[in-house]
C-alpha cells in the first residue's frame, strides 16, 4: 500500500503538545513562537493538545472528594474541559502573534466516539471542517483525549489518550507526518538517567516501538502506536523544550531500517512483584478459580516461563509477575480462595524489576538470551527468565540490580555506538 | 394572559445557583442536600449553575497574560468551562445522593443565541430533551451563562448571564416559578449593612425590581429581570445559605400588590465622580463632539438635571455623573477636545454617589422628591437632583454622607415598618 499524501504543495502536519509542553504561560508561549516560525516557512498545521500538566489530576481529585464513585460519564464531562482550556490560551496566543487560530472541542470537530466513558475509543473522525479551515489559513487547535458518542455526550479516552486523537486526525487528515512533542528528545536505546551513554534512534520500527511503548517507555501511548500503525501514518516523537529530530517510528519492511543490530534498546519496567503459588496446577479448577480472581480485581498479570498448565507437574507451581502496589489487594482476595481450594503455599517477593531486551525478531534469536543471561551471571544478577515474544526479550530481577543490569546490558549489545 | 402552568401535577422549579454558591465542595454539598430534599417533596427541579466563584475571573486573567486583546470567541471558548466543572460536579454530588442527576452543557440542552460573543443573546430554547429527562425523573443541571450559535460556536451571555439562562429555561419550561439562590435573604428596603432596620420584601414588582437592579441592588441582572417580564415568568430571589420565602418578583397589575408605602426602596451606587463643562452648549459642535467622546470611549453618563441643551443659557454649563474609574480616560479624551473647541473650565469632583427612592410611579409624586430634599437638608447633606423615572427618584451627593443619608430617608419613609 503505498504511503498516502496531501496532494496541495505544502506539507501538513498534525503536532501533539502533551500537558509539561503547555503546562505554563511561558511553555504555551514557547510553543506559540514554534508554531508561527512552522507556518511563515509554509508548513500546515493541525494542533492537538492535552490539559495543562496537573489540571486533569486536580480535576480528578475535586471529584473525588464528591463522589469516590462518580459516574464515567459526569467524570468525562468534568475533565474535558481541562484540554478546552489550554486550546484556548493556545489559540489567544497564536492570534497574537498575527496566526490565524481556531481552538476546536472534540464535539466541533466532530471525533466521534463510541459510548466508553473513560476509555472511548475513536470510530471516525469527520475532515470537512478541518480541511476548509486549513484551505482558510487557520491553523485549528484541537483538544485532545475528547470525541462525542452517538447520542452527542461528550467522552474522554483515557489517559494518554491526546495522542490517539493526534494520531487518528493525521489518518483522516492523511497528514504527511504525525508528530508527537513530549519532554524527552526522542526514543532512547534506554533511560538515559540511568545510562547517560543511551542514544537516542533516528529511526525505529513500529513493533519495537509498540513494545518499548508497552515496557515503560513513557514516550507514546501504546493505543496510539498501534492506531498509526493501523492506519499507516508516519509519526515522530519529539522534544517540545529543545530543537532536534526526534525519533521516526516507520511502518514497513524492517529491513529498510538501517540497524547495527537486532537489539535496539533496554526497556524497563519498576515496582513489580512476583507470587509464587505451589500446588495450583494439581487440578484445573485452582488455575480457573485464580484467573477468575484476577479478572474480577482488574490485576494484570505476567506468567514467569517456564509455565507448566497440565497436571503432571509435581510440585503444580506457578509464577507471575504483578505491580507492587496490586498485592495486597490479591492477596486479601486469595486468602478465601486458598481455604476453600486447599492451596498451597504463597511465595512473595517484592522490589522486582523487569528489564527487557527489544528489537524486532528477537524471539527466534535464542543465542541473545543466552548472552542476556550470561552478562548479568557476570554481574552477579540473579535473573529469572520472565517472557519471550516477537519483539522482547524480558527477565525479572531484583530492583536494587536495575541500574547495574542496564548498563551491563546496554554495553554489551553495543547500544552507545552507531 | 393568563399565568402559564405546567399541567402536570407536580410542580416545576428552575433553581439558580451562583458562584458562591457552588464556591467551594462543602457549598456544592449543601445545596446538593437541599435539592435532594427537594426532590423527595415531589418537586420537579432543572438546575442552572455558575461557576465557582473565583474560577472566571481566574480563567480571565490567564487570558489577559497570554493576549490582552484576545479575540472574544476564544474568550468564551474558554471561559465556559467554568460553568462545566461546577455542573459535573454538581451532578455527582446528587447522583451520590440516589437522585438521578445529568449536567448538559449550553450546546447540549440547545440554548441557541446569536454571536455575539461575550454578550451573546438567547434566540431560542429547545425544551424537547429536557422535557424527556423530567419525564424519566432526572434532574437536568445546566451550564448558565452559555450557549452556542448557529454555527456551533460557544458563546457566553456576559457577566451575570446565568440569571437569563434560569429565566429562559423556565420561561421556555412554562416553570411554575424561576427561583435565584443568592448570597442574599432576597430584595430588602435598603442595604442591610448601611441601615440594620433595612426589611425584606415578601414581594416586589418587576418594574420596582427592575430599577433595584440597575441600581447596584446586586440581587439580580437587570437583563435577566426584564427577560422575565417579557415571558411572564414568576421570579424568587432566596438565599442559598438560610431557609425563608426570599422575595417574589411580581409582574401584572401593581395595585394588586399589598405596599404600604409607595417608596419600596433606597438604592445606592457608589464610587461616582460628577463632571461640568462650561460653556458646552453654546454650541451644539460642542454636544455632538462630546457625544461623540463618550460613545467612542464606551463610558456610560448620567446627565444632572436640570439639563440644558439648547443654546438659549448664557452659562452653557452640562453635567453628568460618570463612574469614578473612567474620569482620568475621559479628561485625557477631552483635553484634545478643549483645545480644538474652545471649551470652558471642567469641574471634577469625584468621590460623589447617588441615593434613588425606588418605588412604582414615583415620578409623578414631586411631594416625594420635596420630602426627600428635605430630608437630607435637615441632616445638612447637599443634593443636586439627578434625574427621576417612571419608577425612581435619584440625587447626587458626596459619598461620606451616604450612610446617613440611606437611614435618613429609610426612616423618614418608614421603610422599617410593614
Amino acid at each position: 500500500m503505498p504511503q498516502k499524501r496531501k496532494l496541495s504543495g505544502s506539507k501538513l502536519f498534525v503536532k501533539k503538545f502533551g500537558g509539561t509542553s503547555v503546562g505554563s504561560i511561558e511553555r504555551i508561549e514557547a510553543v506559540a513562537e514554534q508554531i508561527t516560525k512552522s507556518a511563515h516557512n509554509g508548513e500546515q498545521q493541525v494542533l492537538v493538545l492535552s490539559a495543562m500538566a496537573g489540571e486533569t489530576n486536580r480535576l480528578f481529585a475535586l471529584a473525588a472528594q464528591i463522589n469516590p464513585r462518580a459516574s464515567a460519564r459526569e467524570l468525562d464531562m468534568l475533565v474535558s474541559t481541562g484540554e478546552q482550556v489550554s486550546i484556548a490560551l493556545m489559540s489567544m496566543a497564536l492570534q497574537r502573534r498575527g496566526i490565524k487560530a481556531k481552538s476546536l472541542t472534540g464535539d466541533q470537530v466532530q471525533i466521534h466516539t463510541n459510548s466508553q466513558f473513560g476509555r472511548a475509543s475513536i470510530e471516525r473522525v469527520d475532515t470537512e471542517y478541518l480541511q476548509s479551515l486549513l484551505a482558510d489559513g487557520v491553523v485549528p487547535i484541537v483538544a485532545g483525549f475528547q470525541g462525542i458518542d452517538p447520542q452527542g455526550e461528550v467522552t474522554t479516552l483515557g489517559r494518554g489518550g491526546s495522542d490517539t486523537t493526534a494520531v487518528a486526525l493525521a489518518a483522516a487528515l492523511e497528514a504527511d507526518e504525525c508528530q508527537i512533542f513530549t519532554d524527552v528528545a526522542g526514543v532512547f536505546t534506554t533511560d538515559p538517567n540511568i545510562d547517560s551513554s543511551a542514544r537516542r534512534l533516528d529511526v525505529i520500527g513500529f513493533d519495537v516501538m509498540l513494545e518499548m511503548a508497552k515496557l515503560g517507555a513513557k514516550v507514546l501511548h501504546p493505543d496510539s502506536v498501534e492506531y498509526a500503525e493501523r492506519f499507516r501514518v508516519p509519526l515522530r516523537v519529539l522534544s517540545s523544550f529543545e530543537a532536534g529530530q526526534g525519533t521516526l517510528i516507520q511502518f514497513g519492511d524492517e529491513s529498510e531500517l538501517t540497524i547495527a543490530s537486532l537489539v535496539q534498546g533496554i526497556a524497563i519496567n519498576k515496582a513489580l512483584a512476583t507470587l509464587t503459588i505451589e500446588g495450583m496446577f494439581t487440578t484445573s479448577e485452582r488455575y480457573q478459580a485464580l484467573l477468575g480472581c484476577l479478572t474480577r480485581l482488574k490485576i494484570d498479570v505476567e506468567f514467569i516461563s517456564p509455565l507448566r498448565i497440565h497436571e503432571d507437574d509435581p510440585s503444580g507451581r506457578v509464577s507471575f509477575m504483578l505491580a507492587e502496589a496490586k498485592v495486597d489487594t490479591l492477596l486479601n482476595e486469595l486468602e478465601g480462595l486458598s481455604e476453600s481450594l486447599a492451596l498451597g503455599p504463597l511465595i512473595i517477593e517484592r522490589q522486582r524489576a523487569k528489564v527487557s531486551l527489544v528489537g524486532k525478531g528477537l524471539q527466534a534469536k535464542m543465542g541473545l538470551l543466552t548472552k542476556m543471561l550470561e552478562v548479568l551471571g557476570n554481574e552477579t544478577i540473579h535473573a529469572k527468565l520472565l517472557t519471550t515474544s516477537e519483539s522482547k526479550l524480558s527477565t525479572v530481577i531484583d530492583e536494587r540490580d536495575l541500574h547495574k543490569a542496564v548498563r551491563a546490558l546496554h554495553h554489551a549489545f553495543e547500544l552507545n555506538k552507531v
